[in-house]
């Protein structure tokens, strides 16, 4: 099977960077098509990235050809899709809201489907916002989503913040598993990966932290009721709960989202030996489908006294799967656990490619 | 007035590294006697501290000279004191708990009081764990301890651990002016430097935190009730709440624990411009009696929306005040915010100081 | 004695914040004049400053309600000036280079004498760049260049790049003292406040060196030769010596530039003992005036096997001094050593500020 | 063909922990045999390990069964080797100097080969001290240390100190082309996880560097000539040049050492792009004979302005490359540049594999 040619908005900014590194080699998709501000349009990858590769792996070398075209320009990707060069892109494009809005959906009315790791999209009702093991059903507002908008082949679909899946994947296995969590209060200690580049300051975080990230707090409360929501009348109808408190920190870490959390849970109370029961045998649909990027087990439940920690953990099955440990009772709610999942792959680029895997199982890309 | 002669045993570890150099130039305390282990005794403070300073402030040269002491011998410290160059001693001793227990009482039973940084006697009923502007009341017992003894002179006096001070000043003046503070759940976030030298490797908080310290949790939950606890009968009886749930972790700081906490009020419940008034005005014993070392606002308010951070605020006023701020309303409980203190210096040794001097102002040290 | 008025131009960026911080409580100048760029201009300080305060020392209170004023704009300081609210600036600018070069000169010809922070006007060659210690005879060059130029009362004087305090001074005390430094092999691992603010990014720094900082490798090896230079018909003529190889590089460090230093003498060879008698008795002109910022001892020597280490040493004498350590011979030259300044303070404002505690003792600032 | 059964000596420390994760599918030998102190002796490798496993990387779940034997027990070994479960050893010891010499030399004498990582003895005269790609030529040394020591069919063989690899490996290279390397300065910034575990304290190394590694230097500047060094008479005798002055730093940094160096050449002296041309196209003996540790490239040429950097290039080739940068013309020397290597990967583990591969392709282990 030829692989299916896939593009990059945002190609040199770092979550593009993400992308080109996770995709080398992956079985199904192939990167031929690249796009980023008009400062690269023209130049070759190389040229464009020069001096401005700041992740810590690299990319596929035959990457470094290609002419960088201009992101804000779909002509230039219709013509690239006519030459068979691409089907889909992912959405990796740091610009102000606005223009993402009406550049994702300007790709998407042309009949390129756009997986989006930005966030403009992420509270538009007929847009999934998806974590593939939590809510796969939700990319069935697809085919809504396009009559809706009158567009024939393409659609947008997005993933949520990259803080919430430490702790919403346990939290989910447990609501699915019979067991209501009704409250939860969790702190957050995020790597500085998080926040692009530049992003944070050496001066801010060598031998220090900061407890405050813009906005982060209520992404990581309201996000995960849509996440858990229902298609009601083609548009993504929020649940109710559960009640979620977030503090977030920045930590001197480079990758991996660490988060404390105590639940409190309804009637229905779990033990703890139930609880690692759950964690450790939940299986979603990414797993029955063998999808390329998906964890063989999504959920790693560790049992040493002090972990998971990020530097050791992170990288857990490629950074897919999210590890939990600590797991005991809380003497204010119910029950405590420390979880951690890698913020850059599980909680963005990587995420991002499960999603689309998800997507291509489900057809939704056409043959 | 000539100053009083003060002793320090564990002259050499961490924490009496601290003492040592938190003492310098102190108005009323002189550092006249050192006590340590006995690879130690019997060579001078320069000889016994060569290449094992690991703080990152000075001490008086002075010091330099005086012969160390074995600390398990009391004998010595009553020589000192018939000599009149000891009149109470700072302990920081680190020792197996049982040994510290026994060593501390034989120097209250021979005459010589024990200000005490050590856990041994935390939770021994009839001996005060104190937080000067919490509850300087509690130091009445020692007449109590001392008749209940049979001791004359001596007796003994603790502080509680580290990880508290950043929210239980914020929580015990919100008590102080009415409104109850029912439940608190917290996640520290602690500096390398409590856990004394060499203490945590380098490679487990490079790039990594630790989501786990040994007993840390239980004293954070447990030690705040005999701080609010009452003298009943020549004992402390614990009070009954707050229901404290503490996630503790070990992050890349040097100095400074930072804590995110969301409190659950009774039915009076304060608002945000009435708790940061309360935080603001908070004053207690130790800023009427103007002691030396203690803080003229002990909680200071931060307005920015990224503070307290340890690298800025750890600082405030010689490391002696408490930073708060983030004062916001908590989606789950009532009110939640970001506390900050320095725990070598109003966690540990500063507050040991502080509380010596609340005492010498009581008059138990006698004339 | 009332103070001297003194402005800082440049007042928000990280150099002009340490001025402020540095200059609280200064015997001789105190702070009455701030500008800045058009953005802060009109706001007070507390304004212009808001979220913007990086470094961890705090500053004067009094300085919040100052109205900052346009730095491109002399003639606001011309006005403070007469209205006796004004005797010198020091210039912080953080501006293209061109444009600091002329503004210096536009404040200079307007009768403000300009002690700089910035390296504009470094080459130029009428203008002397001084570390108080080693070349205050430069100083001399003032009228000259004030004749020259045809300027009344104004002057400019300007101090080095932060990198080179560490093995200059102990490099000068030997020339002085008759032992030729003929080449020197200089390696420095240079702390993030180096690069001011947002500086250099987390992602680059924690778990990471930078073995490149752009311009510093020549400033390192060619500014020296300035400072050790003679003045001849008004003009500073460079130093033919000492060749010196530097390589820089960037550490997470917060502050503190530490330096390894090969040293190949000239025919006449100083001892291993010579030498740390040379730096321990290194005695100059500010430590005779006893300028306030003049560290007692210029160059202390350590003889612990680790040390100097960042961390522990760089705030020795308020910031002041140069520490030096593992003094030993060297395989392949003759000598080398570990030198560590703090790179704000003694290598930026602190040295600054005594540069003009120099040129007021001197007496150009008039009376 | 099946896998050359293989023991590890000090199994459990962090030596021992690197060879076990990188042998994890190594495609000739597999680890069967694991040792270390008594402690451990007896127990099962997860047992053994329990909340000691310090690094980053993961290892084979199918060694967590293996009873750990103890290491100063070689009759187990041998009793191994007979059920055909052991050929060589790995030695990862750590303990003191004299019973590594006496302890390594009983597994020799007892039939089984030993490849060590420890420094006992590295200055063995008649003991290889290989890098594969430098002198692959002495390991022609052990026919002749077996004769003089009546070994028939054990041997020894070590690998020098983790901290030369980066500039040794372009150093030989270019005496290899042609050109003498009369002369170099270099100054290492060393990772933590050179000092294994617990190693150095998170205190002397957060916001802080230490100029200083015990020992360190003196191996830095004499094992080269060692290693550039020739057999006569059935010993090894040391190259004259080149005369090496090392400067070592420990560095906030997890893995991978970075260095600067300068380098004087003899009268031929290479140009800069001879230099990079030289480097680029080095390729020796595990190259040629494609061992499967053996990087494609042995040294990576960097082109640009700020590399390598150790985040960013320590695992290049899978950590066995050595990259270098900043290759430019030095004002005291000739030349000056940057290298970076593994150090716990080409440096410790990685390099003593690449040894045993070799030593295995010339049939020193027998068949």
């Amino acid at each position: 099977m030829s692989k299916i040619p896939v593009g990059i908005l945002g190609a040199t900014g770092m979550v593009g960077q993400n992308y080109i590194s996770l995709l080398t080699d992956h079985p199904w998709f192939e990167v031929k098509y690249l796009a980023a501000s008009p400062r690269s349009a023209g130049k070759t990858y190389k040229e464009a990235i020069e001096g401005r590769w700041h992740i810590r792996r690299g990319y596929d070398a035959a990457l470094d050809k290609l002419i960088v075209e201009d992101a804000n320009d779909v002509s230039k990707a219709l013509a690239a899709k006519k030459r068979g060069n691409l089907n889909f892109v992912f959405s990796a494009l740091e610009m102000e809201k606005d223009i993402i809005l009406k550049l994702e959906e300007s790709y998407a009315a042309a009949g390129i489907p756009v997986i989006s790791n930005a966030s403009a999209h992420r509270w538009t009702p007929d847009v999934p916002m998806l974590i593939a093991e939590l809510n796969p059903e939700h990319s069935d507002i697809i085919p809504l989503q396009q009559k809706r908008r009158g567009w024939e082949k393409g659609f947008i679909v997005v993933k949520p913040n990259c803080s919430i899946q430490s702790y919403m994947t346990p939290v989910y296995s447990l609501l699915k598993a019979g067991y209501e969590v009704k409250r939860l209060i969790v702190t957050t200690m995020q790597a500085v990966s998080g926040a692009g580049f530049p992003g944070v300051p050496s001066l801010d975080v060598i031998d220090n932290i900061v407890p405050f990230i813009g906005g982060e707090e209520e992404k990581s409360e309201k996000e995960p009721l849509k996440i858990l929501g229902t298609i009601e009348d083609g548009l993504i109808k929020n649940a109710a709960g559960p009640l979620i408190s977030a503090h977030c920190n920045r930590v001197p870490v480079i990758d991996g989202h660490t988060v404390t959390a105590s639940m409190e849970f309804g009637e229905n109370k779990p033990s703890i030996e139930q609880i690692k029961e759950i964690w450790r045998n939940f299986r979603a649909l990414p797993q029955e489908l063998e999808l390329p990027f998906a964890p063989k087990q999504p959920i790693i439940v560790r049992e040493e006294a002090n972990r998971p920690q990020p530097g050791k953990d992170r990288d857990a099955d490629k950074g897919m799967a999210v590890s939990v440990g600590r797991i005991r009772p809380c003497p204010v709610f119910d029950v405590r656990f420390v979880g951690l999942s890698h913020n850059t792959i599980r909680g963005a680029a990587g995420g991002g490619i499960l999603n689309a895997e998800l997507i291509k199982a489900k057809g939704f890309f056409g043959h």
